[in-house]
């Protein structure tokens, strides 16, 4: 076994638990957020800035990183950690997100076009899916065929075509074992085929099947005494198929579990996956929900059992000037902070509201200073792993309910008034 | 007076000298590099990373906060150094810079218009000489017509158009002392008009007399007691001129001098202006060589008697992957770094050097993530401020000679093979 994964306490309310999982690369505790390095790199925010804020762990993408800068350049810089200059734990992503964007786009002409093809981050995103019900709603026959070109799923994997250079690219649950491996990072997922919330029953549980099959190869493909390979459970929104993939994913030998592809149209249907599929999950692994790390999403995760998370909305929304506060969403070029000296968020600990004014971060906006998104990202990073930190404090001392209850009270998406 | 300037240590084989500047935000040890931070940020470099840099101060520009964000936002928020979250000294230059950009221009159907209308920071740039003679070979009617819609000189002062939104504007020597005393600043410069290179005897001549002019008018506005006033001598590269404006703002009750304006057409002309300058300004005052930053001419200048210095060109050839190095200049976008693993300079101690590769650094820029042109900037600006403290530690020492010649004989801007 490459990691240890030790539960140090749990909720009595819920199923929230604190936990250790000790990697190759340092110690995680959990609940944990994961910084999103899709392409070794968090955007514009150095290790140190990470550091500093007290994140433990970030997560580059497999597909992203075989293509550019290649995992052989990657492998002779010493792997993905050393290579980016991050003294800690790394995850990879497998590749499979690319068989949802895609594949599913190729299936229905719908697909996250915009966050496939990126100028920012994009990995499995739950934002994504506004996009997927925008574009099935304009869905039109250019926007099929140019689906259809880029990707076809089979039996053996996902053939694609590069978005960089427009050459073929192909992954197998084997290929993307050998990148990984590569890439080495000390947990690694298992190559899997996302599913959109239009995809249909049979589509979905076709997929599924599928899936399982992959998940198999990997397991037998797999060989990084370095690193821990997680599983990851499928089935959409439908019960019987979350159950099933549960049962079987849960079931297999991997060290660590993932939840994957289309958890609903809503953070009620993405609630009630996790219903159905935590408790079938050994409680002994740790359980990571991929792409979800919205501020109210993580703590009502957290009361679900789940131990990690990742998402790129921090340094997405950063990067525009938006900002996340104990009252909800601001964006820091708006008129009203022109001249306004205060801070992001009075009292918090993080480099930007420390130093700098909101007044400042417009500012540094309007003369596009790259400072200002990479500040801004900054705070949004430090306001997220804080937030899972202290939901850890709060389930070591008993009151996780009571701080759930209290910041999401006050809590919204809405700007302060 | 505002700021103690105290030489420690004279060099006995050059007019080098060490010596201790104290201003109200804090001690420079000079010689000293100053950071440009042109409108009030070094272009993605936070001040976090300038303290661990070793930097002591920062520049920002009269002209460009003034017109965004407004030196009232910047006073509003405590000054500019606290605004810009520098814990440090600061300085302003006049806004005069714009007089030799666009003044010089008018006159003769040349300028700086790459740098004046920046995307990249513009503080008065001895590469810019290099614009001045392209566009001097291409200057045609339209160069001249736009020019002229920009700008004028008159005895009063001068009179623009903001590039930022066709504004008219004005600056003149009371104005532009009002609005530095709003900006805070610790070292401010006297209002001036700069010429080009090839500005013809006459014209220089009655500019000079106007600055001469000016910096009366200056002294007699400026009542920043929290700040010390730099007075600016200038005369292009006529000896007799120089001389002159050397004796007449040298004679004044300013703390400080600056050298400005043009330095000749080569490094051997700039050498020529500074050598019948320097002797001629008062030997108690420190000494600010405007706009001047490569690593071969801060030890040149350091020898002819140079206490401060800035210059944008670390943070504008980082930004496009241009990084120095003992050796010269390299490009970490060049194909032949792709794989190298090593960091751009061996044992140096910047925070770009000490985590990350060439191989890394080309990555990121092929990936255009933002962190790759601010870990060049890091490290282009950790070498020159290096450059300088070593200047300083060789003095105290009684090295600088030897120091010096070290340097240049290695140094070229040739990359190595």
């Amino acid at each position: 076994m490459a990691i240890r994964f030790t539960i140090v306490c749990k909720d009595r309310k819920s199923l929230a638990r604190a936990g250790v999982l000790t990697t190759p690369h340092g110690v995680i505790e959990t609940p944990a957020f994961i910084s999103v390095a899709t392409q070794a790199s968090v955007k514009g925010v150095s290790p140190a800035e990470l550091l500093t804020m007290g994140a433990q762990v970030v997560l580059g993408n497999t597909y992203h990183l075989h293509l550019r800068p290649g995992e052989d350049i990657i492998a002779r810089g010493g792997g993905l950690a050393k290579f980016m200059g991050w003294p800690g734990p790394t995850v990879t992503d497998s590749g499979g997100f690319q068989a949802f964007s895609l594949g599913a786009g190729r299936e229905q002409g719908v697909g996250k076009i915009a966050s496939v093809f990126p100028e920012e981050d994009n990995h499995r995103d739950p934002d994504g899916r506004g996009d997927v019900s925008r574009l099935a709603a304009n869905s039109g026959e250019s926007l099929t065929r140019e689906l259809k070109s880029l990707v076809s799923v089979d039996e053996e994997g996902v053939s694609f075509i590069s978005h960089l250079d427009g050459t073929p690219q192909r992954l197998t649950p084997e290929s993307s074992m050998a990148i990984q491996k590569a890439l080495g990072a000390d947990l690694v997922l298992a190559f899997d085929e996302c599913t959109s919330p239009l995809s249909p029953y049979e589509y979905v549980k076709a997929s599924m099947e599928r899936t399982h099959r992959w998940a198999l190869r990997c397991l037998e493909a797999f060989d990084g005494k370095q690193q821990a390979l997680f599983g990851i459970a499928q089935g959409g929104e439908y019960r019987d198929l979350r159950e099933e993939s549960a049962r079987f994913i849960g079931g297999l030998a991997f060290e660590g579990l993932a939840i994957g592809g289309s958890l609903g149209k809503s953070k009620a249907d993405m609630h009630k996956v996790l219903d159905w599929t935590v408790l079938l999950l050994p409680d002994e692994k740790p359980r990571h929900l991929l792409g979800i790390g919205e501020p109210e999403d993580l703590l009502e995760c957290i009361a679900r059992g789940i131990d990690l998370f990742d998402c790129a909305s921090p340094t997405r929304i950063g990067r525009n000037g938006t900002v996340l506060s104990p009252l909800g969403r601001i964006n820091v070029l708006n008129a009203r902070f022109r001249e306004d000296a205060a801070p992001i968020q009075e009292a918090c600990g993080c480099y930007c509201c420390s130093h700098f004014s909101r007044a400042y971060l417009n500012h540094l906006f309007k003369e596009k200073d790259e400072l200002g998104p990479v500040l801004c990202s900054i705070h949004n990073l430090y306001f997220t792993v804080s937030l899972t930190r202290r939901a850890r404090e709060a389930i070591m001392s008993g009151e996780y309910k009571r701080f759930k209850d209290s910041f999401l009270a006050s809590y919204s998406k809405r700007a302060p008034k």
